[in-house]
């Protein structure tokens, strides 16, 4: 590359909190950073894209020599928009996080911070989400900067193949009880629902969503179990969903 | 099945949009309906659910003698709430849709009324989203309709394996040109976005998402060519977003 990679950085838990903060710290020795992040929290946002309002963008001064802009719009949308409208070219690298809490397993679907990662893959941009599995705003980022700089590292010396992004996930751990780094699947695992419900002071209910997650998996090459067992997760993600093995089985459908 | 089979249905339009009373129609015969959907529009919403926010639900009688409920979430918190709080057992299918405009190929990913499907499917219900490829109010649903009611029957005779749903698609034609129902898999196509920027009354720059879609796949299996030649398309579709044969090459990398 004669030029130093350009590296797009993005997150759902908007552009001030901790773990962007983190992962830009981590990864400016490897090439020209630019932030293009949510103005505010999207947690949970999924692969929402903003078609029924405008989406505002503006710049910031959070990140000093680091061109930063702050978007109205959920993390795929800040993904979109750096694309079309802020990057003076395709970045080589997408990288979204660190998120505070893990996206392992099941909640890489309904994850804003792996929707945008995905975004980048799927505009053809070699494409990470990072999570530390810690909610706290306090969380200790140092093991998860430094594993997310080894992983930008990896993907700019090795590449990613086509239409492939990494989940990546930090256990909660000093660094000394680290085991390693594993590839794993996405563990076969669930929220059990179950809503609060309450009444508002004019006696009206209304719930929350809250749960139990549960795994159902034994496999011992989920995400699950290497976070379980003190080690950071990859699980390289696609976004073709088409369950192949099932087309023929439906063919023998009468309609 | 001694009862009649209890079937949940929703949609990412609203509860009162003419998609989801034509399939309330198509399927009535069927079984005991119940109606959980949103209680405005959440177009685009992909599989975001609400977190930092509590939920309302209220009943309606918008179906006349069929119970149904809006709700103040996301098209995947309608299906959560209902099985958590409206049902008094698991529902037997949950039916979303008939969704006003396309989500075949990359679109699952963006879709609000195949993520209210998928959270079916991860509940463990055989679970199925229906989309007819026209974006007008006044769309005629007929040819649709009779395709859900076709897949629905098939669906309570014959099941779905665990943790696949259906991806079905009707094209916007008239029934007489109807090819077949094509079981097909998610076509490799994106959207090439364009951000159309205007300026307020203040003279401060807002930007509204617009883009055009393109379809680099030349294979004969995918929904987008069944639509394109006259079919409905049916993908199924899993949620384990792993890509397997990526794992063993990511071994190699050096951490």
């Amino acid at each position: 590359m004669l030029n130093k990679p350009l590296i797009l950085i993005t997150n759902d838990d908007g552009i001030t909190a901790p773990g962007i903060k983190a992962l830009v710290n981590a990864v400016k020795h490897l090439g020209e950073i630019i932030v293009v992040a949510p103005d505010a929290p999207q947690s949970a946002m999924g692969h929402a894209v903003t078609i029924s309002k405008p989406l505002r963008l503006a710049q910031t001064d959070l990140y000093g020599e680091i061109l930063s802009y702050q978007c109205s719009g959920t993390p795929a949308d800040c993904v979109k928009l750096a694309v079309d409208k802020v990057l003076h070219r395709k970045p080589d690298l997408v990288l979204s996080g660190i998120n505070h809490g893990s996206n392992s397993s099941i909640n890489v679907l309904y994850s804003g911070t792996m929707s945008a990662a995905m975004e980048g893959c799927i505009e053809g941009i070699p494409s990470a989400g990072f999570s530390l599995c810690d909610f706290a705003y306090e969380a200790d980022f140092t093991l998860a900067a430094k594993v997310a700089a080894k992983v930008a590292e990896n993907i700019l010396k090795e590449n990613l193949p086509k239409g492939v992004l990494l989940n990546v996930n930090i256990p909660k751990i000093p660094e000394e009880l680290l085991q390693g780094i594993k590839i794993c699947r996405q563990a076969n695992a669930k929220w059990e629902e179950d809503f609060d419900e309450r009444l508002d002071p004019n006696g009206r209910k209304y719930y929350w969503l809250t749960g139990k997650f549960v795994n159902y998996d034994l496999g011992q090459d989920t995400d699950e179990w290497a976070l379980a067992n003190n080690y950071v997760s990859i699980v390289p993600v696609h976004f073709d969903l088409t369950a192949h093995q099932v087309i023929s089985d439906l063919n023998k459908w009468k309609f």
